[in-house]
């Protein structure tokens, strides 16, 4: 089915949802996956690891001819990354967590619309003076790294804020339910992680994917112990969220000392070697309890725009 | 408007618009107007301090004949006072935080429809255990206290688990866009705190009127300093979000400490009887951004309302 919002017109997708550029795990076959069922699908390029990202950009334009993106976090890119990953004309750029301004000209110049993932009001309005296309609100029930506030209050005040400028809902959102509450709250779509983290084409072991069907809102958490132990310099205001496990409880609130612990980092490395689910966190937000299986990505995007047009449809006749 | 939903059709309301039982602040005039508003309003009964129950009761029942209703704190109310609040005739009887259990008989037996407010999964199992007839499905973003789940991603999964029993939405919810994205996880209706905190017919005086219109959704934090600073046995599990002020600053992470410094506990008491807002928390959820006026709580429902419906009306043109 085809949606008409600020959002479908400006890419010229069918269905308002977006798939997070979800570091290493959103590769080329995820994001064409998404893109041919009507959504954005979009390459996590992360930090902008040069290989990983040459190759996933050559995939997905192998792999679609429908609009697809990338996305990069602010804070570790380089200008000269974002530039390569515009040769491949990508139909929008995604930058997220820190400042988008050393970006956007670059990206504004090659006319190509730019989403920024704002996690505070203070975020939203230097994307604004970035000159973003479209914000993305991302609420603290986001899987991976965010900020602290909750999505379902956060939306409707970025949408005020930003006004006339697009907004994105991100964070809590797994289902055609969360997508359809993501427009009622003004919202042009819904960006979605972890649901699409749990399909065929992401990037991610079996176990990841037994762990996210079998995983509870309630066992994930917040935290920046998982940053301290791989010694990723995330800037100390996003922190992870992921399915708890028991290295991730045992440090929680002892980040300091965990940061100078050398034998417990040697630790943490070598469960990672082993792929130990005690050890290695699954990225994971809080809507996971609304996933029950795998499926290819296309499918889901189909599935859930199916279902947000059911649920809008049900709640507008209760009036 | 009329609407009908599973909410509105079982207490024979207009809107499907719940007025939180906040402890001495919903009185009966507010509760009164919220119900002549067609939502349902809610004296606060707290832990069931009689002398403002009976005068508070009497009030509803002289200011409304439109259906209204009572809550009580399920760890600290006893059953004598649950019964004598039955004698008024509520249409409804709300318990939150804590196992409705001993009482659910009580209010089940009297013919009264029973809501129960849940912050997990755990919780939600537990009240339909209890014969609760409708859930109230509340997230961390809620003002006062609270559990750990966020809104978005906890009411679809709660209408999965209680299905067919209806479910509320409670946390992070101020306007209409808020009750339309209730609506469209699922859910039969919307409870609503901060909003109506801010009406004119709250118990609350003019400084905290002042604090909820100027205050920021960022400026709210969960915290267990005001519990254990004004001695309330609250379960640990019920953190309260408020606005942040100097005191809850200095003694966050500290509340052992608190707890045991009878100097700062006597300030803390000293601070509370001159009304200094340094010291005394303002009640408020994270949805405090979209709430800029205080209005009658009839009109606040209204207008709520009308927003509901437009937001629905407008999403739904989009698929």
């Amino acid at each position: 089915m085809a949606w008409t919002t600020a959002l479908t017109e400006l890419l010229g997708i069918d269905c308002p949802v977006v798939c997070a550029p979800m570091g290493g795990s959103a590769g080329g076959a995820l994001a064409a996956a998404v893109s041919r069922g009507g959504g954005l699908g979009m390459v996590g390029g992360g930090r902008g690891e040069r290989a990983w990202l040459e190759r996933e950009l050559s995939l997905v334009t192998q792999e679609t001819t429908r609009p697809w993106g990338v996305g990069f976090l602010s804070w570790a890119v380089d200008g000269d990354t974002v530039a390569r990953a515009l040769e491949y004309r990508p139909a929008a750029v995604m930058l997220s967590f820190g400042d988008p301004r050393p970006f956007a000209g670059r990206v504004r110049e090659a006319g190509v619309p730019l989403l920024v993932q704002v996690t505070s009001l203070a975020e939203a309005v230097q994307a604004l003076d970035a000159g973003a296309d479209v914000l993305v609100a991302q609420g603290t029930e986001a899987g991976g790294h965010g900020g602290g506030r909750a999505t379902l209050p956060f939306v409707p005040a970025v949408v005020d804020a930003a006004a006339p400028t697009p907004v994105l809902a991100a964070g809590g959102i797994a289902d055609g339910r969360g997508v359809a509450a993501a427009l009622a709250l003004g919202a042009a779509g819904a960006l979605m992680g972890t649901r699409f983290q749990a399909s065929r084409e992401a990037l991610v072991p079996a176990r990841v994917l037994k762990a996210l069907v079998e995983g509870r809102g309630e066992d994930t958490h917040r935290s920046r112990v998982l940053d301290i132990a791989r010694g990723a310099p995330w800037p100390a205001r996003y922190t992870a969220r992921t399915l708890r496990n028991d290295f991730l409880v045992r440090w929680h609130g002892r980040e300091a000392e965990l940061g100078a612990d050398a034998a417990a980092l040697e630790q943490y490395r070598a469960a990672v070697a082993r792929g130990d689910t005690a050890a290695v966190p699954v990225w994971a937000g809080e809507a996971v309890d609304l996933i029950n299986g795998v499926d290819s990505a296309a499918d889901i995007v189909a599935e859930v725009s199916a279902q947000a047009a059911r649920a809008l449809a049900s709640a507008v006749r209760l009036s």
